[in-house]
């Protein structure tokens, strides 16, 4: 075999740590074991089946040839206007690009700001795919590091440092945030705003968790002075609708950048099936009811959860004001959160994901996903602070 | 707004010329003109309504999670099984990932290949994403010219001597090839497998249309001696079940490889819906009679399209033997192929796609989809003869 380049063999490299877990965890499950998975951002319910039947009517209609590569019009329209109305930023059907997922949105948005080895912030704690992203972009991916006690958000003077040091082109930020839950507060956007403007960065904001709201506003930074033509903005129906597996997402960003990055769907994936853009365009003009629907479970479960931790003291949650995850600090016990997530998993098979999978910063951590029903969360929970606290006399 | 990178506002520099006529003719169809399209590759029908009811009942089943990246496993089963069936080369899961679409599975192949700067070999006339799909990849795009007399198949020297040139690190080819028709000859193929032995290149064998065979039979470059361990073979569901705007095809590679390219995947697309996996599962396994009823209307206005040429001399046929197009030599007009396009479509309603926006080789010629009913293909291919005809005369 030739030589692959070392782009692709070093995508991975020197990333996150402590997916055994989860991997273990699948592989209990797959040989019978009841283990309670609060390890990945997927629902526990399926897409609703009225989406799903405003997809079968669009196939069955027709729409089944190629699509338009930036989307079909009737889907950017309606984007566009729904991003008028929530963020008052005058935004028409040539600011969006439709894209199979979130994912390729956060892929796509790199490749348009970064040249090979161009530097890339982002910020640690992240989701887990962003190194590999900007890596796959050929950028060099550049993490900026936080703190617990600044429940992780990021350090503004930090950001502008690690811009001028690498001689980054943008920087990747994510609110409601994955993993912590946490809402990146005004000032602290105002402040990165600040940081892109004075270094000439690009803003990429991921705001794929913008219907998962428990406390306080979504602030989208697009819509502060001067952000608009130098954001890139990520969404997704995976969590708000429900349809992580129908790969359907998009990009808002300046009308230029949006003819180019047409130009790049063309060349890497050439558009999204036309009847899925059907039913997302059927979803998003149901109304918020749909939306808030599909949040309640969360939110109900992210209350449930609190009050199960404030009724102890060694494990404390990472204040959380959004998304579907809980971030807890472990310290306490001494273990790391990859040796904390292992034990909970042999000891009580329950898995969550350790804190170091998701960046240095969150080390002594792990991140609970609120994705079971509520009786089976309380009880993981109980369980898991139990445990915790047997630790600390170890 | 901040700089975009060069990579992506190159993308479709110096690329191909004429997708003029093709808009030209979009809009005069929007405008209520009347105009026989014979541009491109998409069939007159839809994909069969018994696959989007086996894709609705995966759906309505709960297949609407994230599906595996790689793609599911019973699909890659089935592909494995097809491919070591049709080709007597051991084939198994492990050597495929599914892809969102054809053009997904060629820009990942040349992501995998090619580091930034690195050249790689295409055959021009090309599929008109080819140029713009390498340097996607940051990579260098070098065509290889060819000759209508050899009905446009590569040279071997020719490219032997290009990939010494440049130093490349992989070749594209395309059989049964977009636009000319043409499939590869054993003798061509086995010496430009020599080629990529002697020069340590990548095979990139772009098969989608490996159903659509009129004459003779698809030898698929991966099952010469040595040449499985170096050959990425991309192939989709688009052309052969019409299922273009379902965006799903896949890669058959080295297992190695497809490990890399799993990485890749899940930082670009993060996988291919799970109801349509299950739906291109299903028409897959309903074996050879679907392909066959789908190429069924293709090669019989082949044999029609052959049989108006043959009725004059000034518009000769490039020897066809597979996919759905024709590629016409108009140069006894005197006329290059997108001056030829432009004048047709003025004054006979009739758009074809100039040879130029294939690449310089195609210059003179004018490629035909067979995409429209018999008697209207039969018409209008008369009328273009006339045309020709009448210009020789100016
Ligand atoms: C922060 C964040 N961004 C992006 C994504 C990708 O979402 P999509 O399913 O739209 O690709 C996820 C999925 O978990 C996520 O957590
Ligand atoms: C030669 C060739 N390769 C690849 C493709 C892309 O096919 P898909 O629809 O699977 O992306 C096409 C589509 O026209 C083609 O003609």
């Amino acid at each position: 075999m030739p030589q692959l380049s070392p782009r692709i063999t070093q995508l991975n490299e020197g990333g996150s740590d402590g997916w055994e877990v989860f991997y273990r965890a699948r592989a209990m499950v797959a040989a019978g074991t009841d283990v309670t998975e609060l390890t990945i951002g997927e629902h526990d319910i399926r897409t609703a089946p009225a989406i799903l039947d405003a997809m079968h009517e669009a196939a069955h209609g027709g729409h089944t040839g190629y699509a338009m590569v930036p989307g079909i019009p009737a889907l950017r329209a309606a984007l566009a206007q729904r991003l008028t109305e929530r963020t008052g930023v005058p935004t028409t059907a040539e600011n969006i690009l439709v894209t199979p997922g979130g994912q390729a949105g956060l892929f796509s948005a790199h490749m348009a700001v970064l040249d090979p080895g161009d530097a890339a912030l982002y910020v640690d704690p992240y989701y887990a795919t962003y190194p590999g992203t900007i890596r796959a972009a050929s950028g060099r991916a550049v993490p900026v590091q936080t703190r617990a006690r600044d429940a992780f958000l990021p350090d503004p003077a930090a950001v502008s440092e690690a811009a001028a040091e690498s001689g980054a082109k943008s920087l990747l930020i994510n609110t409601p945030n994955n993993p912590t839950g946490t809402i990146y507060p005004q000032a602290t956007l105002e402040a990165l705003a600040e940081v892109c403007r004075d270094r000439d960065l690009w803003l990429i904001s991921d705001e794929v968790y913008d219907t998962q709201l428990w406390e306080g506003a979504h602030l989208s930074p697009r819509t502060l002075p001067g952000m608009a033509e130098r954001t890139m903005v990520i969404g997704s129906m995976s969590k708000s609708h429900a349809m992580t597996g129908s790969r359907i997402g998009w990009i808002v960003a300046p009308a230029p950048a949006i003819e180019r990055l047409i130009d790049l769907a063309t060349a890497t994936t050439y558009g999204v099936p036309g009847y899925i853009q059907d039913a997302a365009l059927f979803a998003l003009t149901r109304g918020p009811d749909l939306e808030e629907r599909i949040a309640a479970p969360f939110r109900r479960r992210r209350a449930l959860a609190l009050e199960v931790i404030a009724r102890q003291d060694t494990v404390t949650a990472i204040p959380s004001q959004g998304a579907m995850y809980l971030m807890l600090d472990i310290r306490a016990t001494g273990l790391s959160g990859r040796d904390f997530a292992d034990r909970l998993l042999d000891a009580h098979h329950i898995a969550v994901m350790p804190g170091e999978s998701f960046g240095r910063s969150a080390a002594g951590h792990v991140r609970v996903a609120l994705t079971v029903d509520d009786a089976r969360l309380d009880a993981a929970l109980g369980t898991l602070c139990a445990f915790a606290e047997s630790l600390t006399h170890e």
